[in-house]
């Protein structure tokens, strides 16, 4: 089969390897009909992380069941399914619990790869859910984004408790930040407080629910917030970078007793104890449980009631995955589509 | 009055100085029945925080009032009264929310000073709760730790979910953390695992609730709380020293997905955002919005229900308040009380 593979930074090819295969009575092999390039895979490519030449690429996927291991329940052959980036068992204390990329029998997707014409699913029955029926291509992107910048930017305004009443800011402006703009939006949320420099960017958080974007970073955008809220800094704030500037613009929007939500793999970041001491605010976040809000997330794309794969402003033949992954370098894209 | 005055490192003397008076319309004047020494109290006794020489000391009291201005309309002179280390005006949304440590108006306690005869409390409508009786000597001491350590220990383990069928693990046996254990076992927690190394702090945390004692400290600590918790970790944790080592041990102690609530006030604590993406706890504290809780502590403590004045092991008059601090700061005592 085909599949994208890293040899080095900034060298992406499509090789031809082994095809995916049942290793596990648990596993599942999918064709994969969609996959994307995430930001986390820049990384790598930037050579900003260790690159582990000859591996396989891709955490996020769509696809249909091709083969099932024996102990398979729950999904079968011909199935259209979808999963997050980390497959989990779903029956350990912390699944159980809503926090499945916790799980105590995960599997990173991104240790396996899903930029590719097949994929081993792991945990199949803990980790995929199948979708109500074969989607056509505005349903393919939008449950796409589901896989995981949707599903964490949701995790992100949840862990923010962003909802009715609240007013919600968001710092970052990419897929995952435009996806919690989203996430606020159907939580109820009546304020929602954009950071973002990008006029294209700016109009996707308008489309999505933002009702006020600020060009502002760092104190001068918490002083913007807290100047909209009475002074008070928002109920909630949705840390969607990573880095350590956009943790402390969080920390600083939001008011006493309010919640910080942060999604952004942390680079660099460091929390001293006496400001947070100070902040009182709640703080949460990590690798978004996205299997706890997928069936959800797949009930509100099939009744057309969110667009969440409008974050996917270029889509590609996986053949062009080397294009796909230059282009999201660039900044050219916020977010590209591989289809098979 | 007399009041207890600091004029620098150990240097507590019990000074002849003017009576406490309204200031503000929104204040009363108590007569201080009962107060204490913190923990705190100890930093600039100890010279390791700056002194503000001819301060008055003290953030904890119970009295009588006294006096009050024009626009108090909940306390009237001669109520038994009981209030939190932080006066705050209980309208602002800080407030209303719960948070009114945060309160927008808010006092702390620390810069009026409770150890006298009298003292000066700022918003008091918002700030003073009335007993339901002029206590007896066991019930003004169980009021009196309702002002700072049970609320904050209670709110400790409030912030970390504590609550029925969890596991509570304790970083911090000193007078908040054994409030914690207390407050655990009220709000139903099914194990509560503290971290202890002195012979009669083991004893009153399994008095107020204790199911395990651990002397071990750090990783050594983690690893067993893992293993009483089927290699999970604890559900909630409370971190009640406010050393890095012992929020590193909090953090280290609790499951994916599961609580942490910090009430030290830290000191040189930094929390590396990556450790804390990977651990995908909650993270909430900061100082305890004890008013939240004060009207239910006085409740159970007047039903008999939680006894947390235990904690005071030393009883002194306020003219020896230089040798409370001595005991306090020599480990002799783990909390004194000073009465009037």
């Amino acid at each position: 089969m085909r599949a994208v593979v890293i040899h080095g930074p900034r060298e992406i090819r499509v090789d031809e390897v082994a095809d995916a295969a049942l290793i596990e009575p648990t596993d599942a092999v999918i064709e994969v009909k969609a996959a994307c390039v995430c930001g986390s895979d820049l990384w790598p490519y930037r050579g900003l992380e260790d690159v582990n030449a000859g591996a396989q690429m891709g955490h996020e996927y769509v696809g249909v069941v091709k083969e099932i291991g024996d102990d398979v329940r729950q999904v079968k052959v011909g199935d259209w399914v979808v999963g997050s980036f980390v497959a989990s068992c779903g029956q350990c204390e912390v699944c159980q619990a809503g926090y499945e990329s916790g799980c105590t029998n995960r599997v990173f997707m991104g240790s396996v790869g899903t930029q590719a014409e097949l994929a081993r699913i792991p945990l199949a029955d803990g980790t995929l859910v199948t979708l109500p029926a074969a989607p056509n291509d505005d349903q393919l992107r939008h449950v796409l984004a589901a896989s995981d910048v949707l599903g964490t930017g949701w995790f992100g305004a949840v862990a923010a408790e962003a909802g009715p009443g609240k007013t919600v800011a968001v710092v970052g402006d990419g897929a995952v930040g435009l996806s919690a703009v989203l996430a606020a939006k159907q939580l109820g949320a009546e304020h929602i407080i954009v950071s973002s420099r990008h006029a294209s960017r700016q109009e996707l958080a308008r489309k999505f629910g933002a009702t006020d974007i600020l060009e502002e970073r760092g104190e001068a955008f918490a002083e913007k917030v807290k100047a909209l809220t009475g002074g008070y800094g928002a109920h909630s704030t949705v840390e969607a970078v990573g880095s350590d500037e956009a943790m402390q613009q969080a920390l600083k929007s939001t008011r006493r007793g309010g919640h910080v939500g942060f999604v952004g793999v942390s680079h660099g970041v460091s929390i001293e104890g006496i400001k947070l001491f100070g902040a009182l605010v709640h703080l949460h976040g990590g690798p978004a449980p996205v299997r706890r809000f997928l069936p959800e997330l797949v009930d509100l794309i099939y009744s057309g009631a969110i667009t969440p794969g409008d974050v996917f402003d270029l889509t590609l033949p996986l053949a062009d995955a080397p294009r796909a992954y230059e282009a999201m370098d660039q900044r050219e894209a916020v977010k590209v589509m591989l289809t098979s």
